[in-house]
């Protein structure tokens, strides 16, 4: 669960429909479903005519994206490299195999395994980076899909609201009913932005976060494969590695040096 | 049929209309001819201005792209590949005459054609690489031209409207006639916002990423007809093509693999 | 004379204005010359502020651009740096000395004339590349002349609007006027969008595209130079400039193909 | 203190709040809990979901940057590594350990200990630059936190007053009290401007600014590492460095010049 | 002086003054100091806030630039580098001592004394780089503190009348002193929106195309003190230097170029 995701959501909508109440405002006049059909019908609309299918049927992978928090661990990931670089000096990078194969990390395995098949390294370099590509590609169209989300709403918003006070404006013959009309009209627009700035446009940042996240990993990892098929010296790859991280894991890495210098 | 295209057009429309009556609004007070030539006409000659009309001789073929959809399947354009890189390896390039010849893609055949050809491989990228910049180039501008009707329609909008309360304002002898004069004047805003963000944005994006699409697809042609003619190992070809993909339809190829290595 | 600027221009005029009558609106009551003044004065004089004089003498040279259509015709081009890279591989670049001279394309003259003075080729491309860089620069700053008028114009209409709003508010002994009040101050934002989004922003459109074209134009001019200096075979030569064409252009030089290759 | 981040503050607070009572406005009218609720919540809220925890969690690091001036003297810094590469020259590289060991800046302090463990001049550059790298991004990450603020603030405002007036609209009993409810929904639009234009827009610039001038400074370390670690000439290195520089820094520099050489 | 700076400020001012008075208002009623303490105030305060002490102590040499126009000719500067190069030619690059220590520019000076100097080719490009780099940063920081002014204004202009219309609307006793009120606070707004448009944002683009402007001069001393260094031919630098230029200037030293050959 991405805590931050959740808690925010639930945060930012208690700090709007808690404002709202203290001034004596009831939920229920915010809830006015015609408007909910104009502004969530029109964004969903816009965003369909402008991704493909195959992007758009990625959404609920992007939602776990945005809400399910992968646990990344980049120190880990750096002292198995570099105990992987000592067995690789000490007995060949065919020893390497049997643990490639297991190796959860779709991308890392996919590495090791090439270098353990004794692919070409500037081959390997190839192949890494172009999955690198694909995959920031992939989570950069997802990011977008919610950004024109983001996008669209408030327009639809206003949509909404111009709609409903031409309704109004239109059939004026009960002057006292007038102010209610508008406030249902209102809606229209408090749902646009409500949706985009509070949900969409969040969302998506959190997914491009998360992508730079995946793809820093992955850089990591292909300097860390590379430099275990080039046969450098596990020490300099720890240092060289070390210099992706920086804060609070590098100092966790630091504080494992210890058991690592003993290994 | 590019089906988001036309759904999402429907379901917009659909949301929009349906919120609107779903209120009580009548459609025929949505339709003001006075405000739809002021917006569309507006919004066509802004348009007419900032092109030249070379582009402007695009719009149809690039509404052709926003929605009709090419089949793409990159994994059988692959195993196709890698199954031509095959031959030319047992049977040298000349072998490839006459499927090159037939091919149905036009750039794929002119790379073959130019490998049959015996052209320099320097030469052959480089030729490659311009028509793929003049399409790219091409499908942008086609792109640019929707992005323009949706940036310059809103502000058309604001100008009928603007006109309409001129006109209401500065002839106020019968004030009960003002509410409706508002909201006529009103349907001007609502078409630009509405024809910009539900249709020229929409599509402008749905043509950029389809573009995108293109070129991705013509750069996995390039790297496949460049390999061949260097005579490189088909099996290795496979894997550096198979980088280009991801997803489901990198599982088809691998799927297809067994049939592929059994060839 | 470029059509498209001109009839786009006629045409959008046409919508608003006829929209506008179509309303029973009268011409008269748009033309406010107290708004023109806040309107256009503050849009050129914030322009001024922001280019230096050698950039604002450039506008009528500019409007030249958007206005005027110069025939561009990359077809015969491409056929005539082939039959001059003929000629030169038969007679030396020496024969081409005459045709050099009385060239009517500045650019391709200037190159030609250092072609045949027998320049330096790493030189010729890097003079004639800063010559690009330097038109494509001034084109740009034309550009961004009426871009930043775009920019300021629907700001001085608003500033216009609130002042008329300020005087209105400011003097309210005759309640009836309020409406035509607010209607002429109204007038400021009208000209301020108009001018912006008709006018100075299509404008910088046309220009930054006209601009694109022409530098395509030499960048094809630049590699045919050099193709012929190096003393490429011309049918080569024919191939490479004719990847920077597309569609239909380049079927002309295909169909022209036929008696390039007689020749 | 970094005094133009406090002064600025005072400064534009004083000149709003001033400007509001000269007006003989309360200032108890404009504190409205339910409106902060609204907006410093919801803003908040949307904040958290845009980023991780790992990021929201260095926001008191960031307000750090923006309101403590580390004191940084470029020309003090080229006096050292000038002086520390004749000590280079003269008495070896391991003569500055003990120097470099104690050395306060931690940049300079790991690069100037690699170069006395013999690192290999091509991996001190790259775990240098790896480094800068990480304290870029990392400082750009606090920047679009306060960015992020400063784009949800305002519309969390219009969210806030939308709602008010849906609210008073829809409870018109009593007329006489809609223009202190109407005067109560634009709080929430005055705190969303202010503390997006006042507060989290500013700081976001200044965090942005004073990353530069890190990255300036650690660019300026590097090179000077690196040319120690050459063994180039001191003033050599003394004219390169001072390049980086400029104005009264640099004054200082070649003030200092003369008990530089002198050394 | 800068004309189009002063007459541009100047003319935008007559026209939105001469526009409002010409409807009849009166200028006193455009002089509120309140709005103008939370206009300037805030805006100075937002300003101070973004940017570092000692960026915001260059706001006068930034106005300098935009006010005064340094007379720049880049035909004398490529007449006298081609001189140089000859007279270096003849009697070696020593015998430009005297006129470099001479110069009146700066950076001119600087690049002539490291070459009579004798300072290595790649260092001495590599130090008029810096030095370059550094004036671009720094003027583009001096722009960027006007448009950060630009972007400030209209939304203290907005904080100005919210306050404005929170005040009056909060105290409605006296009707009849509505308008007047709102009146004066939409002034706000106009401060606001005048000093962005009118002021900090022109003055911020001029600064910038006079810094580009800046820094082509320098980039064509660099070319041809490097080139002089070189011992070029005097003909090819006079050549290359020219492709710099364009337009009338280009034509100048093209008129002067007889004399130049006949030295």
């Amino acid at each position: 669960m991405d805590l931050t995701t959740v808690l925010g959501l639930l945060l930012g909508l208690a700090g709007l429909i808690g404002g709202y109440m203290w001034d004596g405002g009831h939920v229920n006049s915010l809830i006015i479903p015609s408007a909910m059909l104009i502004v969530f019908g029109g964004t969903f609309g816009a965003v369909a005519v402008s991704f493909p299918g195959s992007i758009l049927a990625k959404i609920p992978k992007a939602l776990g994206i945005a809400f399910m928090q992968v646990k990344r661990d980049p120190a880990t990931t750096i002292n198995e490299i570099v105990d992987m670089a000592s067995v690789a000096r000490r007995e060949g990078v065919l020893a390497l195999e049997q643990r490639a194969q297991e190796h959860e990390n779709p991308f890392l395995k996919d590495g090791l395994l090439m270098v353990v098949d004794g692919t070409d390294p500037e081959l390997t370099r190839q192949i890494l980076e172009l999955e690198m590509d694909a995959i920031e590609h992939q989570v950069n169209n997802m990011s977008k899909v919610f950004e024109a989300g983001g996008g669209y709403a408030p327009t639809m918003g206003i949509i909404g609201t111009v709609m409903g006070l031409i309704h109004v404006l239109g059939n004026l013959e009960d002057p006292s009913s007038l102010g209610p009309a508008i406030a249902v009209a209102f809606t229209a627009t408090l749902y646009g932005v409500m949706s985009a700035n509070l949900v969409y446009l969040p969302i998506a940042n959190k997914i491009k976060v998360r992508g730079k996240e995946m793809v820093n990993e992955m850089e990591l990892m292909l300097e860390g494969i590379l430099a275990l098929q080039a046969g450098e010296n596990p020490q300099l790859i720890k240092k060289k590695l070390n210099s992706f991280l920086h804060d609070k894991s590098k100092k966790a890495v630091e504080e494992d040096d210890v058991n690592g210098e003993a290994r």
